[in-house]
This record gives C-alpha cells, structure tokens and sequence, in this order.
C-alpha cells in the first residue's frame, strides 16, 4: 500500500509556510502555471534544473498547503489550493503575481 | 568613519527576498509595529528573543527592502518602506496583514 501523500487540512495551513513556499522564483512560475492553465502533469513541468531539486519544489508547494498533488496510476497530478490560501489570505496570490494578470516591473 | 548601512534602492528590490523577509513571525511583527507606530527606535523593540537574533531580523528586513535604519547618535531608528512595498507589490502587505486591520483567523 502506498503512503498517502501529506497535504494540511486548510486549517493547518500558515502564513509562514506559505510565504516561504512562494519566496522561490520556480515555485512562484509552477503556481502561475497551475493558476493559468488548471491542473498540470509533474512530468511537463520543464525547468533547467535538477529532477530532484524539482521535486524538493513540488514538496515544499504540497506541504505548505498552496498545491494539492494527485496520483493518478504512474502520474502525478498538481493543482492550485487557490480557493484555500484566498480564503486565508485574501489577495496575497495576486500581490506575488501567482493569479495577477501579467505584468512587466523592473523588479522581479 | 562609519560604513553607510546598505539599503537596496527600490527598482533593486525583489519580491524573492521581500516574501523570505515577511515568511518570519517576529519581522512580520516588527514590519506591523512600524506600520502603527510609524518609525520605532530598535532598542524600544521588544521579544523574548536574544538580542543577536533580533540583529539578525532587522537586517534581514532592512537588506530586503522592507525596512530602512536611519543611526541618529547612538540609536537606530527603523520605518517601513511601506511606499516602496507598496508600489512594487501593491496588495502584498496587506495580504500578509503587516498594514491590514487587525483580524483573527484560525491560521497566523
């Protein structure tokens, strides 16, 4: 039987999780990718770094509640617990520009 | 002759070390107190952390962007750069309730 995946009731989720989840530039652009286009296959998430340090991100999204993963038979599925962290932060995906319509700043 | 504090300027500032800066507690908290009070003297700042641990916050905040020291003879003051924040990341410390009424929910 395989473990089942950890993912924090909504109640659990905190503040300092998740700020430090969003405080990568990977982990921001997977949430935006999730955000612009629903659920997303682990496998086409294409970033130019280390298969583990893509799942070292996947986790740490998982585990601070701002992303729900779904095995489905040898896939893994990812989606954005978009309703939950705007319940209990209100506005805070659009100021990190997760949900927020594209913008171009000089600070990234 | 003393070396200047480094302060990035505003199109330096980044939303990776800004969202790292507010993903701590105790600076969120220091970041609220300016936001009230406006500009606080750092030894007036009180938590029961030791001394060298608050250092180490108050230059994260201010290497950040999020703070700025002003050394008035043997005191530092601190303030919230909230319009630098504010422009940059509009909604941000309001979403992470730094400048947001005071509100209680079952996460913090």
């Amino acid at each position: 039987m395989r473990a089942e995946l950890y993912h924090p009731d909504r109640e659990e989720i905190s503040l300092d999780k998740v700020l430090h989840a969003l405080s990568d530039p990977i982990r921001r652009d997977i949430a935006r990718v999730m955000h612009l286009e629903g659920s997303r296959v682990c496998g086409q998430l294409d970033y130019p770094i280390a298969k583990s340090t893509l799942s070292h991100h996947l986790k740490v999204l998982r585990e601070s509640g701002v992303m729900h993963t779904e095995i489905r038979g040898t896939a893994r599925v990812v989606t954005l617990r978009r309703d939950d962290i705007e319940s209990l932060f209100p506005g805070l995906l659009d100021a990190v520009r997760v949900t927020a319509p594209e913008r171009r700043t000089a600070a990234v």
